[in-house]
């Protein structure tokens, strides 16, 4: 049975008073495509350079301090660090998007750093969005994680 | 320039004061892709079935009513209603996800039908992601759209 | 079938696009109940009288303002006016809480109300914990609302 | 004096910076009683059975979550772990509802506990309101508390 | 006596359903004084320009969205802008914030307005506080206000 | 370079996970300077004496635990106490405003001391706007603080 579910069969909050607490990183990935011309325009449309990511950096911040909040299983964390990092990819009109997340806590921090990631996202979205209706938001993914006994996760990527 | 960044190059929030209060509906959809085991475990896993997926259609609701309190640029917006669909593809081990926002407002929807999607599919990662740490969130997109000045929208899909 | 439930069979916003925006008012009460001295120090316990029902009322109307964001399938809301009374019945050692809400809206605000009586009668509970563990929070009802297609109610009591 | 309460008689969030980082466990329980054929709905009322049981559950555990964000002096919290029971009871018309809240930690989660069950209460009010108004909340209270300095206590219930 | 305490002498909510909805835009502004150094740093200490006040741009966006949440009285918005602006001011080592919020509604954005002011120079603050603890937040004040019952409004400045 | 910039010039929340856990206390003040008239209200306005100050106790304590959700790269703290206190200034019409934040933590509580000012110095204004909008809220600092590898600080007040 899913960790998640109760003896009736409906969702709880995973007891997590029995795990120890160490430091628990995560590292989640992303990546938004759009038109080329909407690309462009992030990149050099504004006064300042780059401000959409700026925004999106903040966004992706707070968003992984919300997760708790959205995710109703989820357990409210200390999250110690987040950072994240933006990768433009001009050849396919590609911003890609990367959170790290940290605690020393009880339970891991893949989905503070998932979170961050899909915040970011919509953020960069939805201040383009007068100009390009057919970005699309893909391939959101856990790519590694260390801390908690469940042991270390390399996502094996070709 | 963007619509999003005011004369300092920096990001505002627009103003959509001009903007007259019409019927604006957004329609957003995504996936998430797992691993076969993960699959029929979220279909027949616990007493009562299909239970993550209840869990996702809250979540993704209330993902939908606190985009402003996430996407920095969002104006608060008077939902009218939210509905949202999963359509499990057991042949890819692929839960659909396609969320309805609307409105009588002055700004479009398709953030809070974004976010609904990207919400709902956080929360069903974070539901299994014991069993499955392979999993990937894509193809969030907007597939439709009405209502507003920028008029009427369908994304070509093939 | 409840109006609150899709042709799926799950949870959704109902659309309240159709109705109109109409002066809408909820009246709801109340009570918690609780030993004869934590009573007699609610009301003169502190330097300055009645504090703990200062807390609670600001709590009241505070939770009143969130109950978009703890009810799943409400609708956000622009509350025009939130008032809250407490009226303590030192012979049966209770406190009496009323809450009236108001807004110019699509929706009533019966939850609001009721939100804020539970978010007050928490409170109290709250501060005076310490001292007092059989405190019990009863009766919570809609007594009257007016507005809205369905028409008024007033709740009949004995 | 009341602890919550400063030397000018103000409220205040109480120091606990002293006490130790103990097991704290709490159990809430209420009951919200409907009419006869609001409860046949809940329970048989749409096409997957106890949906609005699923949402209530959701529900009170995000209330959990949001304790201290409603109730003023309610220190913010690391649950490690939050569950929920409703237990229907045809013959009167009542569904009673229970919530577990655990945390290691330097204050208790009573108030945790009975948020989520005033919560899930309110949310299975504003699902099935609709069809009938004459609902009440009722009898929310501690039943169990263990951990703290203040040492385990058991409600006496006849 | 004041409009937002009621007969009991306790604070309300005061109901604005008796007024019109009209264009309201309120102008408020503030300023946060540091140490020659940490004002050097803040306009040229990162690799990419000014982005502490990027930063505060988008927290103080978000703070203005959040002013209900946090100001108890405050009633909910639907702001239809929000703007700011930042003007560093080298010779007194001190950076000018300003903040423009605009709604079509039955109260006020003075609160907004001021609230975006407060929380962006909390952002600059938190950001340089490593370097400086002699920073001041000074001389919020409401500037200009227009719409609504009680007219226009100009802060006479010398 | 500041601490809150990552290696790409961009804004990062701070890893902390390497700090000691170690008592913290933050001291902050502020004022809101207002008309006689005003001050006169807020001390004697009411049926019960000191309304404002109350409402503004319990916003500035509630201000304090929402720091880490308002201020970008705050991280999110445990609380452990939160006291404030208000001293009227007849002769200068004044309200001098002080909040004490302590935990038990990796980081410092400067901004959730600073933040329970502002908000209570918001609250202020808030309740009594309709009568004055020439106040000004002034002179927000931190005056003292203690724990952690900076060690103590207190401000040199003339």
């Amino acid at each position: 049975m899913l960790t998640h579910i109760n003896e009736s069969g409906r969702a709880k909050m995973v007891d997590v008073g029995e795990k120890g607490e160490t430091l628990r990183i995560a590292t989640a990935r992303g990546r938004i495509t759009m038109l080329p011309e909407t690309f462009e325009r992030i990149m050099n449309g504004g006064v300042k350079k780059g401000d959409v990511l700026a925004v999106a950096q903040v966004a992706g911040i707070m968003g992984a301090k919300r997760t708790s909040d959205l995710v109703p299983m989820c357990h409210p964390i200390f999250l110690t660090g987040v950072d994240m990092t933006f990768t433009p990819d001009e050849a396919h009109s590609v911003i890609e998007i990367e959170a790290v997340a940290k605690t020393i806590g009880r339970t891991g921090v893949e989905m503070e750093a998932l979170s961050a990631v899909t915040t970011a996202a919509l953020t960069i979205y939805d201040m383009v969005k007068a100009m390009d209706r057919t970005m699309v938001i893909e391939d959101i993914r856990l790519v590694q994680k260390s801390g908690g006994k469940s042991g270390d996760f390399v996502l094996a990527e070709e």
